[in-house]
């Protein structure tokens, strides 16, 4: 790369469709392609394609669904494991990309690759401990703690909580294939799909969007008392609805009770600036999945110490 | 304090109790006193008093109930504030007790401190990301996360997470004030002893400690899906109950229901290794409480850097 900028590579690995990009120096992308997520083999292989046209690369962040291997050292760090998908269960996702580009290759799991993104160029920027929380087709949660990403046992799976149903007033009983009425069994743009019968973007019906943001508003408040988050970003493609979030705030308002009483819980201007969608749209997991990438390059130093730096002195401010 | 060895010390500042005790240089706790929660300003006297005896101090921390400012560099630093307790609301606990005594005060939540104490020199000793759930008259949750405290917007308030509750098994609409059957509203000390007539310590039918098992279980679930932890540690006169831990992993099993298919949650040897009591039983507040005082020292460096230090390198392992 003697002379040239270096190019980072950046994959948001997910269930239906893996997008691909490349980046400059600055992180900022160039360069996107989107491919259908198939067999591994054909998947991993479309992946490399796009990201040979922009040799030399010097690495490569990748964004994953899960759950996924986080432990540094593992024998099958960066292996997709227990997913329901079929054919994708034990799949290693990192020795295929390292081996056919000959760079370093981070993973972590695509929401907090997305809470990356949203740190470092979006609507958590210049925070240290904060939540994403994607509602789409499934609910994640990514979380930075002081300013590192949550791996811990394996990593987050915030979705699979379990929250209050009143079967009188909810009587499906839940979407999740291991749990259920967990969280993401009722108010994943799947749960709806399967309780309504249409899918959420088709769905206009005011009393089924009562019943998402309760649901949404029990997640808020157990992230908010699980983790203490100073802010909570909500995204993902039924989160989009624009009615939903100020529905979700007031919620949250009536189930903390001014219970602890600290604005963001008790004043609802605080409330609105604590529960907020991304700044960056669709673009949160890709940008993230970048960021995994230049926090490789020799000059950042370690991952972790990158994002501490970040987190203390060159994070741009909201 | 020429040619002496440090003193410590610390205060385990409870709603009942305040613990008080020194420890020399390596954290050994030397003496210890007892002083029941009067007022504020009854209770900081006899714990000054205490102290005085043993000046020269280095420094001294506090691990205290709540909710309390930690923010640091905060004007309310220190402050419990919206605290239901009679005459503790907007309590400053840190400046009397610097004024005072003339040294640094360190403080955090009394269940991070018990965190940090089972960290240092019990039963999380060698991880990094784990849990400390304590299950007395009330309930709450310490936790570190890659090393370091959670603090975050406040700190967690676990104990106020709403879970699933079967009117029909359990009619008791709880004894939280703010959220009547959240978590702590249904499976507290206080809860049990509303709900049964009786307190816990003189319960003895079975299904009052069936029941108590289903809402750790879900508590011990929501950590794990929340926070993923490496370890949950449950402690507090409730959860000492002998027949109570078996109990819950059994439950956590069952919920978990195999998914992620991660040993902790699949495995009843590991879920054994997972789910456990505390080594320091009814010290490890006290204990986090004297660590917090020791990562003041001037050796120490930064409190943040002393314990990440530790966590790589010099803590005790298991």
């Amino acid at each position: 790369m003697s002379g040239t900028s270096p190019v980072y590579g950046g994959i948001e690995a997910g269930g239906t469709k893996w997008v691909c990009a490349v980046a400059d120096a600055g992180g900022r992308i160039t360069d996107t392609e989107v491919i259908p997520t198939t067999t591994p083999a054909a998947t991993l292989d479309g992946a490399v394609r796009f990201l040979r046209r922009h040799e030399p690369l010097a690495a490569i962040g990748v964004g994953s669904f899960g759950p996924i291997d986080l432990r540094p050292g593992s024998p099958t760090y960066g292996h997709i494991t227990s997913t329901p998908k079929p054919g994708w269960a034990d799949t290693d996702i990192v020795s295929p990309l390292r081996a056919a580009l000959g760079v370093p290759v981070q993973v972590d799991t695509d929401v907090n690759a997305a809470a990356l993104g949203e740190w470092r160029r979006g609507a958590a920027a210049g925070l240290t401990t904060f939540a994403y929380m994607t509602v789409g087709t499934g609910i994640g949660v990514g979380a930075l703690v002081n300013g590192r990403p949550v791996h811990g046992l394996l990593h987050p799976e915030f979705g699979h909580i379990r929250v209050p149903r009143d079967a009188v007033r909810d009587p499906f009983t839940g979407s999740c294939p291991f749990h259920g009425d967990c969280l993401e069994g009722l108010a994943s743009g799947e749960a709806m799909r399967r309780r309504w019968g249409r899918p959420a973007e088709h769905l206009d019906d005011p009393w089924a969007w009562e019943l998402e943001a309760d649901y949404l508003a029990l997640a808020v408040l157990t992230l908010t008392y699980a983790l203490s988050p100073e802010r909570v970003v909500v995204g993902g493609g039924v989160a989009g609805r624009p009615s939903l979030l100020p529905a979700v705030r007031a919620k949250v308002l009536g189930l903390a009770a001014g219970y602890p009483a600290t604005p963001a819980l008790t004043d609802p201007a605080a409330t609105a600036a604590y529960v907020v969608g991304p700044s960056l749209g669709g673009r949160s997991g890709i940008t993230g999945a970048v960021e995994l990438a230049r926090d490789l390059a020799p000059n950042a130093g370690s991952p972790g110490a990158a994002v501490v730096d970040d987190a203390r002195g060159s994070a741009p401010r909201a």
